[in-house]
């Protein structure tokens, strides 16, 4: 039976694969520096961010990403601000940490970061002046660790109040393409574009083999960036491998269809939401709500290693009354027929 | 009005400074190596905590202790697991952070780091293998941030529960002195001494200029410790003002008396429970127990503020009613007297 | 005309990237651990090293693989011993002193660490204790930043130098197979694998995408990689392919013929001495003398200029006469004709 | 015999240890934050130095103020240039490193640092964008760490120097005072505060029991600093010791004569000259020349052996002939009649 595990159990969509074979006997100089595939999958994505202004750099995977942004824009004593739940603060090893800087997490629960527990840490760093680390940026991510998708209001709403604070904004968009491609999703790209001062369009999770397209408008992570992806091991030598994935995904279709990077993410929203259809059919219930491609449960440990078993499910958090809220993942590779085989299989567990 | 703001809030008790005032003109070489009265006041402290195995290091202050005790026990990748209220968690300006490594809080919520909060941390963080910084390590700190002495008991439960997980124990204390000798306690230097990594008997806090004690049995730390805490800046040139201040303290009387250490601190804890006793008997509610030289109490925040203006207490929890528990300290340099001038002021505020 | 300006120009090598394509639908679970194409690889490279007790794990890049090992093999206040032009001191922006360790360059001006130039930077460290940071391991590289090849005395003679002063070594080989296939070459890779605690293959310049394997037999380093690896940024979500380049590179061909692994490197280095031999016929004198993939030649700064533009070489020293030493490289994508071309293009500036 | 091993072999000068003993008894707020000791002892320094725009910070010693000038003047990937023989370069135990920044020492020897070394390392720095840790700042010594003493056309033209490529500038003055009021000096407090970003008034060298007076220009300084002090440990609980001992210093005396912080200098330089000039009358030759408290000669090792048996000096350089180079340090607390007895001991070696 197809796996569930991850969006990154796979290689590469065919299509991004066959860029990589079609330019491989090309010699560019290294490092992202200056090949014509960089530049035009830059000039790419600054049109369909719609700002000319930003910069775009291209980092090898997520952690690495997390890392040069937050350090780029967090001095010595400062920290940034995130759900406890959020990627940096528990599934980096203490990456941001190795770094210097103090990731300080708020008691959001649903892995949506809400001005008012971001207001508590807030006011909470500022009571002691020099003695306690500085907030000075938030970090969010979309779709969220539970496959969330922001809202604009509620977008929105946490960038204005970071604003008023004065405190920076970093999108991590690992799975931003899932979100923004997901039913009823009311956010754009341009508009993410507007507001943060970095984020990033994830490509790993995305039908690429690895690599992510970083957005920055900040000045201060504009300067840094270069050294930091250098000094922080994140360079590639073959930076092109980078710029052909994202020319491949961001390229206009000649039958002025959708640029590949949102169909992958459609294909596999649109089986995530069979799978999740299905599974409420069944009678699991879903954990958070999701329409973007993680879709979670809550199932008897029992049913969870079952899952697991049989299509590499992964529990995510072990629920007071003992239950477990597992994960299923569908990604570009997902098939209908994927689904459908497991909703058969979940039949017997349901 | 005497101002109970803090411990740290006079110069050194009589005897210290006179003992800095008597050696002045000697010639020592620097840096704590090896000058007649750091390594005396070593083999002073190696008798008070009965172990002839262990170092004994003077340190300036007590973040720069906490920080070259963190940063000598655990390898980059790893964390060390406090509760909430840590002090190296809040007050320290991320600190631990900024030497790469991670602080791994609990919820607890009373200043005593409990082997279930422990635990539920070390299940999570061991639930994702490399993905999730690995805990190496305990803090705890006696007395607490809050005045809470450790019992025998519960000290010894989550020693024991740091041993079955292989985990590595340090004592935060800067406030040792006054746990040790308030009343009701139980538990001893020697027992500390036999069961932890490493711990300090702070100074700073107890009537010295400035200076911490490091008593370490752990061999990791032990060959680390000589060259963090240079490259730390923690290594103060004229070394041997520690040592000297050391001596003064542990040094036997004449008269067969208890040590000038344990005085000082009995000293100050006679005057926090007269503090402590006269304010309840007031009618201000204890906001936590405690039996040590730091007392706090719940109050409105109109006489918060007046406490505040009038002897420099500080707010240390605003509470869900929005009323705050403050902070009374008492130090050596505290009289009884200067405790009924509070409490008669207190009297107006009851 | 061909490009002579590094050997990371072009994608992989056809065998490499076929096997990427035909592996591209498996479903593997992510990070290297535990897929059947790591796990053969991790096999297959046992074998070639002739150790079965080694830990094989895969980098992404050569800086990321160098910090990892250093890291992993330092102490915080420990440093590693190098030539003044080693990679780690002056080609990765600092990324050593990034993860707060230091390093230690010695005055060898030929690539080769040297016992008497590393000598002295250890008397030298070690004359005044605490106060200097504690060499604890060498770093060298083979073949070295100038195309210089180790040979077993020399090699030996190093290795026996570091143990004998307790240090560890740490074994670059991003150019591990040109050095190692290079004509009169008497070092084998089973010899390496005998003497040092960390090595590793480098992929990247020997004609795959990405990719190092690193070879650890320290048991500080195995035991911290798979976590320095997460905490720096450097574990690939797709781990697997990693696996499928270096089971391509090294599985045994039918045919009884070399693996891949060496049939590249080999094929970069009849280039490169064939591009040698030519060049000098022409009159160019060498820079320092290499068997390898890199060729270094002195040239008037406009005929530096002038192969920059045709050739993308580069300038690696400015020579006190105002000459140059620029360099010219090789890989497994050059082709004798190419090599041709560039000796007619260096004949009118001869 | 009294042993010129160092400045910091006693205690305090008298009247500074009278200060801490008067202030005994007073109350302060902590760390340095708004006691009237420190207040006061800012105000003095601001008008020593000629502006009332710096801040004065005070900080517990060198390495500590190393580290966070230095830190909050770089950013991670920028580098300090400095001498090879820089204190942060070797005797600091890669305290900088330890911050994450990188130390990019010259090939100057005689402890001055010169533009034209400088200059080289700039250009080789920049050579190679990204790849190399950027220069963003150079880091002097007054006086040197051989004693030498910077004339003012000396030192306008590496301040010059610096400028004209945006380079900030850090003066380390452990030393200063020693410096300024050497004979032939021509370089002004206020000429050095016009013209650095950041320096400080060295405490623990000059009759202090410990302390430097951070004054500092730089903007981005200013605001980091008190983040950065308790960050990196360095910021002491009783505040107030420093602001005393400084205000001590810096205090005009009723008489009009000289304030206390040059008068201990010079006391100390009249010795080290005396001292000088006996020495090189018994044909002891000078290593460097020095006008300030630190005195070189070059020995034979079993003389330099003598000496460190008798005063305690110590070996700073082996020669390529044998022979060593050691070090005489007067301090506040050398008298004449001391250096009488060090020059009849020195006859017998002679």
């Amino acid at each position: 039976m197809r796996q569930f595990r991850n969006d990154y159990s796979e290689g590469a969509a065919p299509q991004i694969l066959q860029a990589l074979v079609d330019t491989n006997y090309e010699q560019t100089v290294g490092y992202t520096d200056g090949d014509p595939h960089c530049e035009h999958a830059r000039e790419l994505i600054r049109q369909a961010v719609g700002r000319d202004d930003v910069d775009v750099e291209f980092c090898i995977g997520g952690t690495s990403t997390n890392v040069i942004g937050v350090t780029g824009m967090l001095r010595d004593w400062e920290g940034v601000i995130c759900t406890k739940d959020g990627h940096i603060n528990v599934h980096e090893t203490g990456a941001i940490a190795a770094t210097g800087r103090t990731v300080l997490p708020t008691q959001d629960a649903d892995g949506f970061l809400s001005p008012d527990e971001a207001e508590k840490v807030y006011q909470f760093q500022m009571s002691t002046g020099r003695h306690m680390t500085r907030p000075a940026m938030i970090y969010i991510t979309n779709a969220t660790e539970f496959g969330g998708v922001w809202t604009k209001a509620k977008f929105d709403a946490i960038c204005d109040w970071a604003r008023s604070h004065e405190l920076r904004i970093f999108l991590d968009g690992a799975r931003l393409a899932s979100a923004l491609t997901s039913e009823g999703n009311d956010l754009s790209l341009r508009h993410i574009a507007e507001r943060v001062d970095a984020f990033y369009l994830g490509g790993t999770k995305n039908g690429m083999l690895f690599g992510e397209a970083m957005v920055i408008a900040d000045p201060r992570l504009k300067e840094s960036f270069p050294f930091l992806q250098k000094e922080r091991g994140g360079l590639m030598a073959k930076g092109r491998l980078l710029g052909v994935q994202f020319e491949a995904a961001f390229e206009q279709p000649a039958d002025g269809s959708e640029v590949l990077y949102w169909k992958l993410a459609r294909q596999a929203n649109a089986c995530a939401i069979r799978l999740r259809d299905g599974m409420v059919k069944l009678g699991f219930p879903v954990y958070l709500p999701s329409t973007s491609n993680q879709q979670f449960f809550v199932v008897e440990p029992a049913v969870a290693d079952a899952f697991e078993k049989a299509v590499g499910t992964e529990t995510f958090a072990v629920l007071p009354d003992g239950k477990r809220a597992i994960r299923f993942v569908c990604s570009w590779a997902t098939k209908p027929e994927d689904v459908d085989e497991l909703l058969d299989f979940a039949k017997m567990l349901a």
